[in-house]
């Protein structure tokens, strides 16, 4: 019970951390100038150069919602806390934060010069930190069951290390797309943020037969 | 339980995104210029040129407010999470999230030029497609009670449904307004915010004899 | 259960908003330019002028500090919540949202037009709105026991309903003060804060023989 | 049961000032501008000028983090809140909401004037300001075990009060620094923010038999 008080606050924390950094994208999207506005046709003008600030936004509100649904599935799993998982979860939570920047930095590239590598490169190197930040929080809190609870779902748990797998090879590959092509780069991004908001079991059915941990599941239902 | 958990952490981000995105309001408000401090006259001047900005934060204040009091309305009933769920709650917290930046431009773009209709029409757009996100979430939720708790107040849940029916609505005649005549779109907006403070049994108090689902609250009681 | 799990919700909501106006502080304080940075001498100098910007940072940080304490002893005995209680609160959030504007503003045209007196009476002023809506909040929550606990320490209740009673009238006070002298406002301003911040059974110890509700808390305990 | 009530609510306020106040430090890191954008060569260019500001970030989000780590770790023991020590609390957030400031400082004084001391004096004593506002709350609330629960694990209490010990002397010695050797000043600071992220019993596994209320402990297991 002292520990699921813990587990309360990390969640708390990291939930204030990214709901603050998700909802300051707004921030980015900047009113028209009073000249604009004092005119319907230079506002709709004003609209049509926006279009790639309000993308920005999507994309980044979709990325970092994607990634609380992604921190919210490893907590249902994690029930104790320690020194490492904190500063494992800390280290996952600045790559969150940061997030936006490569988004909008890339944005912004691919309207003004969309021959451009360097943005489509820092973001996809971005992707490979944050899934290799979630790898380690997961593997560290998953390993011998380390901090799940003594009733975890166990299939599910072996789902989401079966997903994660996946992730540091994707960004490798949008990461290596990124210097041949940034529209295929861009597309294949969206393509593995979908992936990783489907729901597992959908994904991972789990092969029921040779997972190493039935027989604790089994014995604790 | 298990399930109450992870309400509890959709409510906390929901919450979280919430405070942040109508205290960054105020953010609108700049401060007079150190010039027209010097002088208790021109201070007053400036006030006086300021109150659309202050129009703006308190509409604005309200709006994301009563959209709050409707979520957490929403939340009592359901007790369950599923990804559909928190992806449907992602994309109704990007318009809650989006909303001060139309208000704001409905308010400056009626100062400096009343006879615009850009803003009013973009302002009521928003209105419609945040309409749609509350019926989508709620209808996912209380589809054949997926998601509500075994002793969700029935008579309450049908209430709700029956007053979002007229969300969408609503906004599409603001939308039809806000081509023909903007103050009235102005002043029918606000009345329907209003309508949506309201107590909920107050404004349906529900036909007792006609409810499908009377006999299970019956047994629940 | 239920209605406790509303209260929850209400109070996170709160503490969200509360929370980041008070980080949002932070941001009126300016990086020294890069010129300044060059030169101890010069940057020693750079913050000899931007005492009043720290000073308005502390007096702010305070201010809505005290409030949130005062916030947390208000819903310490509130445990039911309605409609009319969620707007409430949210009309005192508002106000709590604005207030860094006018202590900003009073800072700024205290240094520099010290004769000055819009700023402290549009400060004032506010802390007049701010004290009618906490009497607001607290005088429906605590009428005949409506919202409050069957188990609510009846003592400390009464003795908030007497610290109130003075808030509205102390920032008359001030406010009148603020059209003859704008330090003496400030001084009394902060005297009525650490009045706020005091611990309620210090100040007001109750007339034990006098209390309506004693039968109530005799039996409870 | 109250009393946790209580407590709960000072770490949801808290956590949400220290999860805003980390996600505040991206707004440090400005996005190229347009002409930048427009060619590889000069946004590689823009990135090797912009180092210290993401130095700046990771520092300033290692310390506040560091800082959460530490808060969790007294409230992990502090059951109980009253008036003393929520006003202790708001101080040492105050602190908190304080530190990218310094830091933002330090970063670029360091960069464009080496030789400079001025901002590395004002970076240790907030250093100094902070670990003597921790020693407050925490020496409050464990002097005879005050606020503490009857259950609270005293060896993890008593390592703390011991860690807390050096804070202020650590940060005397990196305040005597700044005014010698800057860089020493600054790897010095980052080694003690290590010290204080490593796990308690690690550092002072504790003298098991000098233990002044281990017998409260035995009894209580």
């Amino acid at each position: 019970m002292d520990d699921e008080k813990e587990t309360g606050r990390v969640e708390a924390f990291s939930d204030g951390v990214f709901a603050v950094a998700i909802t300051l994208l707004i921030l980015n999207i900047q009113l028209p100038p009073i000249t604009k506005l004092q005119d319907d046709h230079a506002l709709w003008g004003f609209f049509g150069n926006q279009w790639p600030m309000l993308l920005a936004f999507v994309t980044s509100f979709a990325t970092i919602g994607v990634m609380w649904l992604n921190h919210h599935r490893l907590f249902k799993h994690i029930r104790y806390v320690d020194n490492t998982l904190i500063l494992l979860n800390l280290l996952l939570l600045m790559v969150i934060v940061f997030i936006p920047y490569p988004t909008a930095l890339l944005a912004q590239q691919y309207i003004h010069y969309p021959a451009g590598h360097t943005a489509a490169i820092i973001y996809s190197g971005t992707g490979i930190i944050m899934a290799i930040c979630f790898n380690l929080l997961w593997r560290y809190a998953s390993y011998n069951n380390r901090l799940l609870g003594k009733n975890a779902d166990i299939e599910e748990a072996q789902a989401i290390s079966r997903q994660y797998h996946f992730g540091p090879l994707f960004y490798i590959i949008t990461f290596t797309l990124a210097w041949i092509n940034v529209p295929a780069c861009i597309i294949l991004s969206l393509l593995f943020a979908i992936f990783f908001a489907l729901p597992l079991r959908a994904l991972f059915p789990g092969n029921k037969n040779t997972q190493p941990h039935r027989e604790i599941e089994r014995v604790s239902k």
